[in-house]
């Protein structure tokens, strides 16, 4: 039996072939540590270097303002943790949305129980936040602003470059997650006017295992891990060499074939949803109509369990209810609720997200297989 | 011009063929997300928990007591603040070593600057704690020790085991940095009766870019990093499958390859010593001459720099002076320092590490070009 067709590609992604032959040479023979002063160590040194200005160029940054992590998670954590053991007690106070990540809401919820006040924005039906909302809730002793780019969960894009207007000329510092925006549309650090802003290899075709943080030149922000100097000081021990010229191989594609993979995106995911909803009236989208990811479609299935819809499918195609985190629950996924969206609605949902291997050929397969499902399971 | 030979595996080691092998599917078709319910996420789910056996089987662990992170220094962080989180503030007491490698250093002043109490325990000449200083040093409020399995620089091997057997009567728990031990000699945590360790891939043939930690079962740690709830809510982000992968099959070649590993590792070290001491008239051995790592030998070249020599010898051999995380620095080490080594003989020292590809011949080789790098340097 072959492989189910893969429409989970917010989940994680399949490494692009010229990433995996991009860094099989720093698996075999050059495998010397970047901080080594002997050729091994020098050329590694030299592909990190090099990498580092791939990722950079990918979102508009400088190399020297690119730390490499092992995870977004982790980048997540660097920007808003880093950001508030560099900044003095009188500036304790951070804004997010309701609809963040666990891996920017958690370490904003460490920081609440170290005496920060964080305010949560409400999204609308939609899942974004008011700009007004922004404004509102900035005040003097506001540090930092965490507003994801675009949701994991229903690919809503986040108004962030109007939220920076508000917050630059205030010098209140801005992070943005662009974990599942990065590699699927454009990112420009300067056009969105953020001053951190995190990457997730995954997401975009290179390894799990690694990801980045950019942080504007001057940022305030110290380390989290304590170790070694590498990373500019801000992220100690030896580098995942592999991997971060793999990132950089990722950037690189991406940055070169975003200006047609966006289109083919778009077009793949909106012919999804033309053909799921011919096959299943009273389908709804989640999620922004326009002010969404180009390959995210988050839809709700009437009269049936998004969970039992995709074990009836799973023959044909792989994809869940939600964000991979939460996969092995069967509660109402927070951004759902944040939105308003009811229970029955919410577990109708599946996330279907189209990626850079998906063929035309996949989405007629899984339309097919969906429409045959939700037809069996809704006349049982 | 061929690559010189490379006596550098205290600064990181080659990916062996077999690890690779093992961890390239993971880099190609299977793709999936642990964290995802659908086939290709549960096979990942399955190769990780492969791996974690692996891994555990190596050090006579059970698998759900490793947590696999990013590096080894991450691995130290989440071992010591970890502990430091999970315990309350009536024990506030950290004992570490003088020659903890900055990984565990770094860490305990943090936790020094957040009011803990740490004592920092003195070495003698070859570099070894001794256990009756540990004695001395634990209080009714100690928390953790931490003191290395084997040094970085000079390989001395620390009395973990003497150690334990006065930590754990008293309730303290006991962290070893075993990040150079592993895969070079046995490692047991019941022999060593440690309730934390902590593992490094590259050391031993694993890429750059994972370790893990072992974490006795009931052992008090928490997440550093904060995040969804994978590596039992030890570490969050999505995980780095392919590398762990990597590490589980340089775990099980390492647990293979050991009986046999170890003595061809001390016949080449032991080899590499006696030819550079016939040569080189006054040579000096740093680090203990028995309780050391197999495949280390730290020596003082007389009346030398061990920078100039290496540099001279650079066309034959790729080797360091000290610990990789410090090759830019040209001031003594801090290990050689706390062994009470003089200047002029810290200068001169270069640190020889063999490993799993070395040769008869490649020793030969470097042992003539040392000798006569050495002789045209102490000549001029």
């Amino acid at each position: 039996m072959s492989d189910p067709i893969y429409l989970d590609h917010n989940a994680t992604t399949p490494v692009a072939p010229e990433v995996l032959d991009a860094m099989l040479p720093w698996l075999r023979g050059e495998y010397g540590n970047p901080s080594s002063a002997h050729p091994y160590g020098q050329r590694a040194a030299q592909a990190m270097a090099a990498a580092r200005g791939q990722v950079a160029g990918l979102i508009g940054a400088a190399a020297q303002e690119i730390v490499f992590t092992g995870c977004a998670t982790e980048a997540n954590n660097l920007a808003l943790l880093g950001v508030a053991r560099a900044l003095g007690v009188e500036k304790r106070h951070l804004v997010v949305s309701a609809v963040e990540h666990p891996a920017v809401m958690a370490p904003a919820m460490h920081l609440r129980s170290l005496g920060w006040d964080v305010t949560v924005l409400p999204v609308d039906a939609f899942g974004r936040v008011s700009v007004d909302d922004v404004g509102r809730a900035l005040r003097p002793d506001t540090a930092l602003v965490s507003v994801m780019h675009a949701n994991n969960e229903v690919g809503t894009l986040q108004p962030v470059a109007a939220i920076a207007a508000l917050t630059r000329p205030r010098g209140i510092l801005l992070h943005t997650d662009a974990a599942q925006s990065a590699g699927k549309l454009r990112v420009d650090v300067d056009e969105l006017g953020v001053d951190l802003l995190t990457l997730a290899g995954h997401k975009f075709n290179a390894p799990k295992g690694v990801g980045a943080l950019y942080a504007r030149a001057g940022t305030p922000i110290r380390a989290v891990m304590h170790g070694a100097d590498q990373e500019h000081g801000l992220r100690p021990g030896t580098e995942n060499v592999a991997l971060i010229v793999a990132l950089g191989a990722a950037a690189a594609l991406a940055s070169a074939s975003l200006p047609d993979l966006t289109p083919k995106l778009l077009a793949l995911r909106d012919r999804l949803h033309a053909r799921l909803g011919a096959g299943v009236p009273g389908l709804q989208l989640n999620g922004h109509p326009q002010h969404r990811l180009p390959n995210t479609l988050h839809v709700s299935f009437p009269g049936v369990s998004g969970r039992a819809l995709l074990a009836d499918a799973a023959a044909t195609l792989a994809a869940s209810v939600g964000s991979a985190c939460h996969s092995e629950h069967d509660a109402v996924s927070g951004v759902l609720a944040a939105m308003g969206i009811d229970t029955a609605r919410a577990l109708g949902a599946v996330r279907l997200s189209v990626g850079r291997t998906t063929r035309v050929d996949d989405i007629d397969r899984a339309v097919a297989a969906l429409v045959s499902a939700w037809s069996g399971l809704a006349r049982a």
